[in-house]
């Protein structure tokens, strides 16, 4: 098979034909993170009553009508709101209910006085300074959420503040997308285990590590299948374990020419699987394979972690986003800064060049250093902020020019 | 007491002053977000041995000097070194290896010719049709990492890369600080669970949700206490249980005077708690209230479920990665985008004001559009994006203006 090496949008859009992975019911409680799969109506109307959003008295506002501090109108107390409960009074004219933040307003009241605007005489009778119109100082029923409303839409990943909406309106359970499963397989003759001592020739396996961290970052789970050497029936076989197990699967390893080969002729050799991509246009990361059997989507990872990693922000984090369900409408917190470049830097022309570079605050503004250095070297990556991306129609971009630095991955996350 | 209320900045400050949690043994899968409490030193040379970055044929650079297209050079070829192994060869005058990507140099050559500058002409000979200079295309043994070089310091948050440089080295644990545990506590007589249906004068119980889900977001723990009334006695109880269980207790409750005396009243009822801040000059979040026993804060938060989740984003945010023992390396991913204000926005000067807006991308900008809406709303925070901070010394923004907007925790995490 021969194929043409495609380009990075050409590979983004290949990738979002995979559909969303399943759906379950999920308690409020362990919501957090994931994303809705319907949308949520809200089933009562918000907070479904009268109430105060101050401390102060509640009043008919037009007895308040052109009361100034050296014209004070007088009212009546003829009691107090506790919170949570249903006032057993009724507010005629020149009456008032004393009522804290967040309790009900009585009958007849439509405002409530800042207890700053009033003056207490006795127990019974109080001065008001300012006038207030009606609905001063007040949350109507259906201020927050009306019946039937759309609270919030399919496809948002729930954030604490949703949590909260959820609650108030008494859903205990949602509907959401699964969390993908990711199945992670490492491969080459020179990868050992972490707990080996390499021998010269030899590596610790570092993608199972930092592909399996990428996928908890993106609310998604690892499925960790371990290490093989290059050979085929080795391969083969992880590779059918990994497609019955997981909604994708990532194997990573062979930035030889012959490995690579390897790859491609175990995916050759799988019944109903077919590759989509062979090779982008993009540097590093240029020997990417990607499959599809089925919805499961197959990825051929380059070996050297530092391509890896540039691979799996530039296309797997979008396409964990298409998997999850999770459809664009906030912005892409942390997806990107602005900065200055810190030097010149050269580029091909024909291919998309990632640069890694290393964000530092001067006068306020970013500045993006690039971190050169080969790509088998992880070194390079953990002094990395972000990449930076040279078109392929570019030549380079010069000391002082604006780039936009895609940032690895958000700190903060469960 | 008498309080002066206090500013942001001095709030701030008063928060820092609590000490890291302390630290605990970490094994490597589970290390990915945990913060480091001792720096990471490499206990050898990464990656140990010369490596190839290239397809092609080792040799002796100065045998290669002068080589053209026109004028290519010839070289012996004496076999070809497998992944993982150590070559068996010695490269002499004239003499090439066939290498892949990954492996290890033989003994006597000091780089490697790109397969695409080699043609062969028969099993052992090779015409090379361009020079390469020593060291050209060549991992050198302490290229990635120097044994005794700090890797990665005390204070930083685990990356996925980090992950991947702490499996290279073959560090199977990690010293880590603790994830600070959060006691979450609701209070007020008009609240009640999420299960019951709201009588009018009730609200259901927000804050236990959406502070459980902000303390998730920064890796905390949330130990979540429930519901307790206006009582003195009830909310003693808690307070103390909270003391007992957590790193911090955060309080929720009371936007009413009465309220807030009376969680002023508990604080002070409690032996060796000291009152530190009695109020922010900021709006929403006014009467806040923070506390200290020993080395556990004790945040009183307004009821509000947005007057809470404002402060936490200031307030919290900042003092749960100094309790997580985050050093701030990194630039904060996500932590603010600069947008231009779609209106006039004014602001009563002497206090700071936190302006909720959602952000809305036009022309490839990021416009704020201030959402606006009394604090007891839920819904003006599921709306909004972020926060933008009015300094308590303007007056206000005029639409246009360029605002940073601090954006609400990222939506990626594990």
């Amino acid at each position: 098979m021969f194929f043409k090496v495609k380009t990075t949008e050409e590979v983004l859009e290949i990738l979002q034909q995979f559909p969303p992975v399943g759906e379950e019911k999920v308690s409020l409680p362990e919501s957090f993170g994931r994303v809705l799969s319907s949308d949520i109506v809200s089933g009562e109307d918000l907070p479904g009553f009268l109430r105060s959003s101050m401390d102060g008295y509640a009043i008919r506002a037009r007895d308040s009508f052109g009361a100034t501090e050296s014209l004070p109108a007088l009212f009546e107390v003829i009691g107090e709101v506790k919170m949570g409960e249903v006032p057993g009074f009724r507010v005629g004219q020149s009456q008032a209910v004393k009522i804290p933040t967040g309790a009900m307003l009585p009958d007849g009241a439509d405002s409530v006085v800042m207890v700053e605007y009033c003056h207490v005489l006795d127990e019974r009778t109080l001065e008001i300074s300012r006038a207030v119109f009606p609905q001063e100082n007040v949350i109507q029923p259906q201020d927050d959420y009306r019946k039937g409303q759309r609270v919030l839409p399919k496809g948002q990943r729930l954030r604490p503040q949703d949590l909260g909406v959820l609650a108030s309106l008494g859903i205990l359970e949602i509907s959401a997308f699964k969390k993908p499963r990711v199945a992670i397989i490492s491969t080459g003759d020179e990868v050992i285990t972490v707990d080996k001592k390499p021998q010269p020739g030899q590596v610790r396996d570092i993608n199972t590590y930092t592909l399996s961290a990428f996928c908890r970052q993106l609310w998604a789970e690892p499925v960790v299948l371990g290490l093989c050497g290059d050979s085929f029936e080795q391969v083969r076989s992880m590779l059918e374990r990994g497609l019955s197990l997981a909604d994708t699967v990532w194997i990573s390893g062979g930035s030889s020419v012959g490995t690579r080969d390897l790859t491609l002729k175990v995916f050759e050799s799988i019944q109903e699987l077919e590759v989509l991509v062979h090779g982008i246009s993009i540097s590093p990361g240029k020997p990417t394979i990607i499959a599809r059997k089925g919805s499961c989507a197959v990825i051929g990872l380059p070996g050297h972690a530092a391509s890896a990693m540039v691979v799996a922000e530039v296309f797997l984090r979008p396409f964990m986003q298409r998997l999850s369900g999770e459809l664009h409408t906030a912005p892409e917190a942390g997806g990107e800064v602005e900065a200055r470049l810190s030097r010149n830097v050269e580029s091909a022309s024909g291919r998309d060049d990632f640069i890694r570079v290393r964000l530092e605050k001067k006068d306020g503004d970013w500045i993006a250093v690039p971190i050169f250095g080969k790509s088998g070297l992880i070194s390079t990556l953990v002094d990395s902020d972000g990449l930076i991306r040279i078109d392929r129609n570019s030549e380079g971009l010069y000391e002082g020019d604006t780039v936009r630095v895609f940032l690895f991955g958000p700190m903060k996350g469960v």
